[in-house]
């Protein structure tokens, strides 16, 4: 069914508002809406920070007595239950809008179409599934949180054109230039939570904060440490009174450690080892997910990815290559897989490819 | 200084004629004329498959008697040597042409400014270096021949997204798609000769021609292989009668190999060995310039074009990469390069990335 021109327009900006609450409004899914009336934009707004108030509570408040009549346009299915805040489909409804457009039904059980019900019992007009693919996937971390109890998870890996992030002798700083640098950082901002395996920690001594964008909220940062050997007087342990930091270990972490990184601050999460004798890639995202979050941003290193990669749990990949070569003495991106056969290799589509800075960043999603 | 735009579109119209004579007219290099007369084009011209005749007599012959008065732009000055044919600037002064518009002096000794000079005393208006740097990057092949005596190098890394080449166990079809593999076979056409390790040809049995482009020419194939230690029996060997076949090997290539790969048909070239006990480099790259090469393009395997890389001998660089993981154990593109420190590596300049097929393409030059 081809859609009006006019509702995928006013749908791709629902969309970009939306945008601009990704992993601000976590376990909330980061939604935009847009209202028109007799062609022209009255209200616009998106879930704020914290996931409240809803992005149709900020657009009908804008809008005001001009939303009689106008069209809705939202990038999810609008709630329909009661919980700190009465549901959007009931505001909709009492501000007197003729039409709702939304891009995808809501999964969560409590919504699960009640929200388009509501409205059509309302006398309202409601069409849905208006760029439903791109919203499919801005919405993904909150659909697989809702679907499968996880967060979408998107991988980086930087690294020489030859697929090493360091030399022998462990060199790394610095491969990509200061503009892939910075879009790392503007990519931190968009998720929940940064996310890196012990290795990294000890090699790096890395803030996982994003710097130099503006940005007040902090994702969370998250490392993923089996015997929770993470040094304390190390810059996460410093700053864990102040940027959230999840640690996720094993059964077999010592209770010392335990005890001063809580005193640090730090929320201890304990996850299932694997078959592989780490953590359980699809456990620590499970319990991830439970926690709330919808879209969880790894940067490494080489074995965590692996893990990642091979239990099928990365949905966006993104890659800057450098224009340099290491050679294959220094660290690979990746560590080992175990691959049997090529066709046992996990598959990413192209979604974008384009210069930033001296670099190449390349954009992929799950195949 | 500001050159008049249509000065510069005239001679971005010579370069593009020029690169169709690209790995087809070596020793000599590809360039391109356009005659202009009155604002119309009368002649367009590139080197002949061969090498001649040359750019400017196919352009002045194309123009006829539209050439009095008219403006010449040639990509690189006009030859002022007798060789095989008149100097070109003799035949630009005998057609009447009023201005002729070069991008680049020809550093050949013959030549060196002597075209210019020729033309000047015949009362033609000269100028030189427009579009000098589009102009030194299309014959930079036959421009590093004349002046150090080797020629252009494009190295070509196709891998996954991790710089890997093939599986643990060697299973490397296909790691890129068809879009690709269209692209190198594009990319062989436009050079002289594809250059690759002994190891690759034991392994994957290349052709190494161009297949699929409706091209006629074939450049010819170079393998490197210190012992000559190839088989007698694979395709390489097969075809040598058809498709040239240089074999640089070292002293210590035994004689019963030498023979059986004469017979065949093959062009044997002793190499001096390198401080890395592997052909050495530059001496390599020397003997090529010195058969008359302009433009290889070497790809692979990984030793090959880490002791390219790491002498300084590559000049352009084509990546491609794909949307997969394989992991650390799968063959990486470069093998070890001894790195001390970081600032050691090898730097290349992004010139432009772009998707062919569903993979990256990322185009490098020497920084």
């Amino acid at each position: 069914m081809t859609q009006p021109p006019d509702d995928r327009r006013f749908m791709a900006l629902a969309l970009s508002l939306g945008a601009r609450g990704q992993g601000r409004c976590w376990p909330n899914p980061a939604v935009g809406c847009v209202i028109v009336n007799n062609g022209r934009i009255v209200g616009r707004g998106w879930t704020q920070p914290g996931g409240r108030p809803h992005a149709e509570v900020v657009a009908l408040a804008q809008a005001g007595a001009q939303a009689r009549g106008a069209s809705a346009y939202v990038s999810l299915e609008p709630c329909a239950h009661i919980g700190q805040t009465p549901p959007c489909a009931t505001a909709l409804v009492q501000a007197g809008v003729a039409r709702v457009v939304t891009a995808l039904e809501d999964p969560d059980p409590r919504v699960a179409g009640g929200g388009h019900a509501m409205l059509r019992q309302a006398g309202i007009a409601v069409q849905t599934g208006v760029m439903a693919a791109e919203a499919r996937r801005a919405h993904r971390g909150f659909l697989l949180n809702r679907t499968e109890g996880r967060p979408a998870l998107t991988l980086k890996l930087a690294s020489s054109f030859d697929g090493r992030i360091a030399t022998a002798t462990g060199e790394s700083q610095w491969i990509t230039g200061p503009g892939a640098r910075r879009m790392v950082h503007a990519q931190r901002a968009r998720h929940d939570a940064v996310m890196v395996g012990g290795g990294t920690a000890r090699a790096d001594d890395p803030m996982l904060t994003v710097r130099g964008m503006g940005v007040a909220a902090q994702p969370l940062r998250i490392v993923c440490s089996r015997r929770l050997d993470l040094p304390l007087g190390g810059k996460l342990a410093q700053s864990a009174g102040d940027v959230p930091l999840w640690l996720c270990h094993g059964d077999s972490a010592p209770e010392p450690a335990r005890a001063a990184w809580e005193k640090l601050g730090a929320r201890l999460i304990e996850v299932p080892i694997g078959a592989g004798g780490q953590l359980d890639p699809l456990a620590l995202l499970q319990a991830l997910g439970q926690a709330g979050l919808t879209r969880v941003f790894c940067e490494g290193g080489g074995a965590l990815a692996a893990s990642l990669l091979m239990a099928g749990m990365v949905d966006e990949l993104v890659g800057f290559t450098a224009g340099l070569a290491i050679g294959a003495e220094g660290f690979p991106a990746l560590g080992a897989m175990g691959l049997d056969a090529l066709a046992e290799a996990p598959r990413f589509s192209l979604v974008e490819t384009r210069a930033v800075g001296g670099d190449v960043m390349h954009c992929w999603e799950r195949a």
